[in-house]
């Protein structure tokens, strides 16, 4: 399966440009054959927690979602997008979403650690673990940004049977170890591949490292982007992944009772 | 503090040969100013599991342990050793012990991951969390080898107020990623340092990769070996430790709640 991840500069609410990066980008990568495309976190709207949740009109955002469907089915590729989403109860949420290439929405996840005084004034914190779905002859999750760098987040999608977990993130310059050191690790001691997609570029007065990564289920670099807005591919092969977790079965040799008494979870 | 690593190749049950080398390492780290000398798993009898655990006679152990504090005591300088150890109900543990400059044993803890079938053949894995406690400065704990590729052991030791986490290891040649990778990982994820020392050469029909590395709290390499024998040194420094944690907070922002809810520990 050949993922496909944008790393690109978003405007802060101008979605008209935002969406036409994108529609580019999905034009690009179901040309070379991807099966999906991975994209940064809130990308649509642009990273700019305050000025989003002050004046983005949330009665906007189904017609956004529309779009998005559409750019997938245009192109017949599966899409991973970031957008706020509200709640019931009124609160904001940082959300990514699967649909697949005729545009139908497999999965839905909501952002668990928030990162930062301006997210936490603009959002609430989600409390649901990853869900899994098959997509693409594998079984994919979806966390958000800051969720990667706790590894209980990832291991919360592995033990629920995720291969392949897809993080759509904005992380500012000068954090290069987390996709160089976090990212990887991640990959490894679950033996699941990771697309993590980054902004590049200044929005709203910070400055992103870019540094886009896919990391094999072996810890490798599959695929790494410079600061500057690319498209980068990777081939996740299912075999590849089990054959990893039969050398080292990090999953089936963990201890859960034991960690449940530790205090850990 | 400064903190030696002690890397060697040890004779499978020539306690004595193992014991001098593990000495004189003990002369140099504590002539070079060190409070504290880390050594790899199962040094002083060797890596060898089966033959370990069928061909050494449990009654030495004190002994070996007696000579260990000696060793300590002899050149004033903290000591990590790592021997088996059998309880009550007649199980064999793998252990590690840390012991002052005076010989005095402050923390021990028994290896809970085992790896592959000849340590379970010849092991049982232990069951209890890390403890912690103060050695030179820092809240101080211990783990074994494989043990530390499970992310919840080292946040095990992390939660219970570790800042340095010192790990004997027998890392097989060929998993490079596990100290390049994972310990980078471990220790920036939870902002400690971590010692991981390895043994080098072959023992018992097993090559040894070296490797050995300190990792500081940042996820930098302090220190690192190659893949023969040598003492190396890393200076960790509480006070960068405590700011790496203000910075990225990710012990103050993990969801333990959640965490047990998803089923995680």
């Amino acid at each position: 399966m050949l993922l496909a991840l944008l790393q690109a500069n978003a405007l802060p609410l101008d979605v008209r440009a935002n969406l036409a990066t994108l529609d580019a980008a999905a034009h690009e990568a179901a040309s070379a054959g991807a099966a999906i495309l991975l994209t940064p976190e809130l990308f649509p709207v642009g990273y700019e927690p305050r000025r989003v949740r002050a004046d983005l009109d949330a009665a906007a955002l189904p017609g956004i979602r529309a779009e998005l469907a559409a750019i997938a089915r245009r192109h017949g590729i599966g899409l991973v997008y970031s957008l706020p989403a509200v709640t019931d109860a009124g609160d904001w949420h940082i959300t990514a979403t699967l649909v697949d290439g005729t545009g139908a929405t497999l999965l839905a996840y909501a952002k668990v650690h928030l990162f930062g005084p301006d997210e936490r004034a603009a959002f609430a914190g989600a409390t649901q673990p990853p869900a899994v779905v098959h997509f693409g002859g594998l079984r994919t999750a979806l966390l958000i940004c800051y969720d990667v760098e706790f590894p209980e987040a990832v291991r919360a999608a592995a033990v629920r049977g995720a291969e392949l977990v897809l993080v759509p993130t904005a992380l500012a310059h000068g954090f290069d170890e987390v996709p160089q050191l976090l990212i990887r690790a991640r990959a490894l001691e679950n033996h699941v591949a990771i697309g993590y997609a980054n902004h590049c570029g200044t929005e709203g007065g910070v400055t992103f490292g870019g540094g886009s990564i896919v990391a094999g289920s072996d810890g490798a670099q599959l695929a790494v982007a410079g600061d500057t807005a690319t498209v980068i591919y990777a081939r996740i092969d299912a075999d590849r992944i089990r054959a990893d977790r039969g050398e080292v079965p990090y999953l089936a040799e963990r201890r859960p009772d034991l960690y449940r008494q530790w205090g850990l979870g």
